[in-house]
């Protein structure tokens, strides 16, 4: 089966948690908006109106006769289906669990510049984007790395990955948290590197898996812009 | 076996859709926090150096050896034990896609009083709160509930459901919802109240179910205020 992944063309976004399980797992996809149809191809799909799960907004994945929206969810799907999260109801949690605390710490890098909403231009809440800024590199951001360094220091089977022994894809998404955060706040993050070495480890390794590499060096991975969530405007990085 | 839930005592907040399901459920549970041991019982559990799986935030539920976070990671554990969510992996992924879309608007619901950040007080970032609750009010509130009317309309089991032809947490916090949004957003829930009959009829007839109207009538339910999610500050409601 080929799947079908609708994404904005021009950014990583929430997309990339989706395009990173595809590429790990070999799976044979399309990445619809980037090439046939473009964006209009994926308004079409979004709006079509006999469509009984209409979806609220991209990323959105097709799967033979299944159309699953929401990021997590979408992992949640691709995990059980490619051995990229745990067999057992447990660890399928606590991957899950992993996974929706990454998407909260996504929320909060994307309001650093649009925290009065995504409605406004970056340039209509710059004021109160570098207040928000501060916020999160003072605060939220060490909670966050915090909090993934002493999961992955608790794993009872090593701290290689945040659940059990292999792979999964909470992995892949921290690995790409990561990567957004050294481009969005590279001063910060330098600033706090040392509190969180099993976070950085887990990171460089996973850039250096056969398929991830592949990707990475590949066109398909389009490169972080200020279209996206991570951006990076120095001020909010001070 | 008799579930523990741990939550912040005094507010509703996303402790309150874990609440909703396990007293649709007829379930057996403690709320840990509100009864023996109130907060610092919590914080324990939250920062047990032993706790394998640490969680990032409340609300948890600890069933027996399990301690899952996330609310909506929580929902799909109940959802499977309690018949609240399909039993076929359709229609569980398509209830839990509607559970994420919910946690966005409440996202957004919260950041309309706290758009600088959780660590700053509300009258610290008045001026910017009016900014995001009017782009709020005008814009995301119609979207989503014109969304999830949406969902219901097109429900080929009937609009009486937001999936299938039973309740499902999906439903149960689509009420919780719109009691919040009735509750901080009064004037622009009323203005825009002819445009979703389907999910006003849901919000309705959830709060007739026997368990829930017993629950809503109950000491267990503690009253919307300003310390939750959904404030009525009613500047922000122009």
């Amino acid at each position: 089966m080929r799947y079908e992944l609708y994404y904005w063309p021009g950014i990583q976004g929430r997309g990339e948690f989706v395009r990173l399980a595809l590429e790990e797992a070999g799976a044979d996809y399309v990445d619809v908006a980037r090439s046939r149809g473009g964006i209009d191809a994926m308004m079409k799909r979004m709006r079509a109106p006999r469509q009984v799960h209409p979806p609220f907004a991209p990323p959105l994945l097709r799967a033979g006769d299944l159309l699953i929206g929401q990021t997590a969810n979408i992992l949640l799907y691709l995990g059980d289906r490619h051995g990229l999260a745990p067999k057992d109801a447990d660890g399928r949690l606590w991957t899950h669990q992993l996974q929706l605390t990454l998407a909260d710490l996504v929320v909060e890098a994307h309001d650093t510049h649009h925290p009065i909403g995504a409605g406004f231009y970056y340039e209509e809440q710059k004021k109160e984007a570098r207040r928000r800024g501060e916020e999160f590199r003072k605060t939220r951001l060490p909670k966050f790395l915090g909090y993934f360094e002493r999961v992955l220091d608790r794993n009872p089977r090593g701290p290689g990955h945040l659940v059990g022994a292999r792979l999964t894809y909470a992995d892949l998404s921290l690995f790409q948290v990561v990567a957004g955060l050294d481009y969005a706040f590279p001063r910060a993050m330098k600033r706090v590197a040392r509190r969180h070495p099993l976070v950085r480890a887990l990171h460089d390794r996973i850039a250096l898996r056969p398929p991830i590499a592949r990707y990475l060096a590949s066109e398909r991975r389009i490169p972080f812009n200020e279209e996206g969530i991570f951006r990076h405007y120095p001020e909010l990085d001070a």
